[in-house]
């Protein structure tokens, strides 16, 4: 069994916890979280020990591993201080808001043989995954364009926007790791376009864009376009598609079951969307918790990596840069 | 925490006892199999204690309940035994093939008030489920027909079909109780068709019918149709129709996940059924353990009781008579 | 150019009416109605003559072939007038409400070899007929199954249903009609099953039944199950699903368009269903009076014959026999 | 009746002249084509006379108004011809390849009060135009993205492809008018993606692109995402969907029928998709036709005029120089 500490347990930590304590062959060695009575509640609920530090955690010898999902500024520190204790670490997205921090944070953990993952749960859903299989066992041909639908069913809290870094490191972080998983090569070029819809003046003050599509090409001409909303009033909207030269293949939204109503004023009406991630990837983030336990009992390289993290994190980078410039950036501009 | 002990730890078995392990509220107090090697290898998976005899479980101090899944003959006797032990249960269907002993099985634990619960899992799918609210809160106005379509994946063992009591018994049973649950009104008459087309060597030797349809009505004229085949060649067909004077509710199949198909050679095409009924109802199994401990923790009767497992082999023994006889059978004639 | 005349301009006489004269190779010979306005409305529309009796048709050189659009107790007779006169005709159905009339116009036309062309135009559709010719080829491999759902999007006038016949001879005809198409062999019995819950006080009134379900066997086992309503307040249902040891097919409903809406209100809504028969089998009738023109062109027997016509009333008494009497009926007993 | 002559019989050309001809308010008044055998092929078929030159159209007292169909270099000729005779027309797309030529022919007729309508029939597709009408309507709150997937099912011989003026002003530029009908307002900014993937050699050959991704964003921030292929090999793949902050509507694709297919290898399998555009979009030409008609009989403007076919033009163009220069051009640039 491996023992598995989590590192913050707000809503998402939460839920790995739970995660963790129901996997067959992982245990949950204990929490911790800066905000006391967070830690006290799941402790207890869950009857696992409870940190008084972080420093604690990497110093226990009860703790095999440990899950990052403390608040995103603290993501590189822990993580350097994971490897440095040679704890494998799943670390939560991103890895930080600053490309520097992160190059730096690469440079630190450079060498070391401690396994760090990355939180991109979208590569563990079944019909993603199902679709990255399909392209990759050539069952569309060739790839030619992916097509990422990805909008989220409400806006953040203002404070939340407001320290998230912007749209593309925060949301459409998670997309341009999709497409950098089905597309299988280098992005080359980013194409960004940004607007002010959902809330113009919240927008304005942040400098930041609630609308947006981005459009990634590799050095062949494969093309993703992913497309954002901070709110979708219909739910959590989450497609992709991927059309190559022998064919296409979509990964469709899931919904609450599989009514369909029809009545006087309707016809074949689905039933809503799963919302929001926690229950729309609920199977994704238990299969993520189990590549993790997988990678580390079979000694095998984490399915998303350090390197996968700072990737998405450039690419972001670039669509801030293309929406600045009015202009297509290479990515070479800022790796 | 509600401590259940598992009788039986066949296929079935074995699920319940990992969803009891795997429920908040509920622990695996132990298992049992006359198969003494299933016994041992699930106790020691789980780390549960196994027990040597039935006798044993209903005597034990550390079992507040039971989940029977036993071989059908030996149900009564344990819901007779689990009774006279105060000890709840939750019983497999169907409570036996003969309605003799199911009604002798009634009378002797008639007065007592231990709770004794059915698993008709179908009423726990989150689809069906739904279809159900939709029917009560008037969604679809009064109901006039449901209509219900159930196929197996494929023909189950010889050897099973012989002693299986037949389709309707064995099968159908499962979509009387579904049709029950949703009509909600007593089913006043019942008319059979069954056909040999799948295995027609097996069922002239059985006298069993592989493809059947079976026709009921309440005595206010509310139809339910349906047709069973024991093969499908395309996976576990699992769809309910509720037609009604303000519209209708679908509850549609399940899928591996979510991804539709394109190619040279077709269209939109979507992923396997799930198969079988392992798969089909996983969620549907642990939520029925959740209906069946929030029953006893909040001292209400279950949401499945032995007359609902009565009633629907009152139907099974129409539509048996129904065939025989070329005609529309009363339920008064049999119950 | 094959030059027909319409007999009955009411709505679908009309309907006919314009079809013919849209076909490449037909011309609309001309019309005749007992009701002067409506043959005097079509006739000036479409720039044809109007004819002043049936004989005044039966006796023109300028009409090659005739379509029988009168009310229902006119059409034994024109068609028995049609055959003397040596003039094809397309007949709407059913032929006539009593089979005794069937059998003596079936007598009276033996031995011609004048084509008489039943309007049973549901086998003209593209979708059932794709499930037919699915089922032929075999890409469901042997039949098992048939599922018929086909309920009208609202009850007729009082008037109507009082001289209708009854449900089965009205409405179910269709359906019967499109069982034998898609079974291709004989029926044996039927089994049928009537509720009066749309309008119970008119159906008590008329003894009707505004809900049926029949289900037909065939003699080697092969089972059509046939539902309908009088009133679907979500629109013209209609179905069909041919299920069978290789596979299922389904003919799914037709939409006005291929919109899909999601509010916050709900996900993923159709448009609404196409109503009523003329919308919905709009491509159908055009296909049937192709049919009729192929058919006399090229010397070969209609698609759908008398016989046809005969025998789907045939499975119309057999199933009012079957409520009347509780029983499964032969149909040798009716034919 | 409105007496309409087609200039141009090719198989566009004569689609047009067979819905004109079945128009319950318009003739056909007769044909043109450089290519005799075509003019004469339709002229016999459809009985009308055949014109022996452009002039003799325009000469015609028995023309009231004229279909140009003819090749694209010819289309501002025969408009500026057609206006100065003082005949209405309906003009295939695109006017000219040269924005240069379009200009010149804009100042030439302006002034006149002639109809010329632009060919665009995909506003006039049921699903297409419902969705315009739903966004219209407020059903779906502020338009926010409208997301246009368009691909063709082959690639067109390498003739044609060479003197297509490149993907561009060839087909996408269907997409730019939809996107524009949809957005409803001025296209403000441009920026587009192009990729050789379906024949590298060809397009390199051309300085053409087959695969393209287009991202238009209107002053007020409304974007609109077209993506196209030369080649889908499961067919012609035509969607749209229009996302705001009240929902979204999707248009979704046409299929031969509406079966669904399952097997021991597949389930739930749609039929082919429509193929090419004159099935897919058969019911919009003959709307097409019926708009032209109507705004003529009406004294009204034409639903889509000489400006909306300049307008796409310069989306084309804008296009263009976004891939060169490797940036947003903004429409003002080109206008």
């Amino acid at each position: 069994m491996l023992r598995i500490a989590v590192l913050g347990v707000g809503r998402i930590g939460r839920m790995h916890a739970e995660n963790i304590a129901a996997h067959p062959r992982a245990t949950l060695a204990g929490v911790f979280d800066v905000h006391m009575p967070a830690a006290v509640d799941i402790s207890e609920k869950l009857g696992v020990p409870r940190f008084d530090s972080a420093d604690a955690v990497f110093a226990s010898t009860d703790v095999d591993a440990v899950l990052i999902a403390t608040s995103t500024a603290t993501h590189a520190d822990l993580i350097e201080q994971a490897v440095a204790a040679r704890k494998p670490a799943l670390c939560e997205k991103p890895i930080d808001l600053s490309l520097d921090r992160v190059n730096a944070c690469a440079t630190r953990i450079a060498g070391s043989n401690v396994p760090v993952m990355l939180g991109f749960v979208r590569r563990f859903d079944a019909g993603h995954s199902a679709l990255r299989q399909a392209v990759k066992t050539g069952k569309i041909g060739d790839l030619h364009q992916v097509v990422i639908t990805s909008r989220d069913p409400g806006m953040a809290p203002d404070a939340y926007i407001e320290v998230s870094g912007g749209i593309f490191r925060d949301m459409t972080i998670h997309d341009f790791d999709l497409a950098r998983f089905i597309l299988d090569e280098k992005v080359a070029e980013v194409s960004a376009t940004g607007s002010r819809l959902v809330d113009p003046g919240l927008m304005e003050r942040c400098n930041d864009y609630d609308t947006v599509t981005v459009v990634l090409k590799t050095a062949s001409g494969k093309q993703a376009i992913i497309n954002n909303s901070r709110r979708a009033v219909y739910g959590y909207d989450q497609r992709v598609e991927a059309f190559g030269s022998g064919g296409m293949a979509i990964s469709e939204n899931h919904t609450l079951n599989n009514l369909r109503l029809y009545t006087d004023s309707h016809t074949d009406q689905g039933a809503p969307l799963m919302n929001f991630f926690i229950e729309r990837y609920g199977d994704a983030f238990a299969a993520e918790i189990g590549a993790f336990v997988d990678a580390i009992e079979q000694n095998r390289p984490p399915a998303v990596n350090f390197e996968d993290g700072r990737q998405a994190l450039i690419l972001a980078e670039a669509a801030i840069r293309s929406i600045a410039e009015g202009r297509t950036v290479n990515t070479s501009e800022i790796g």
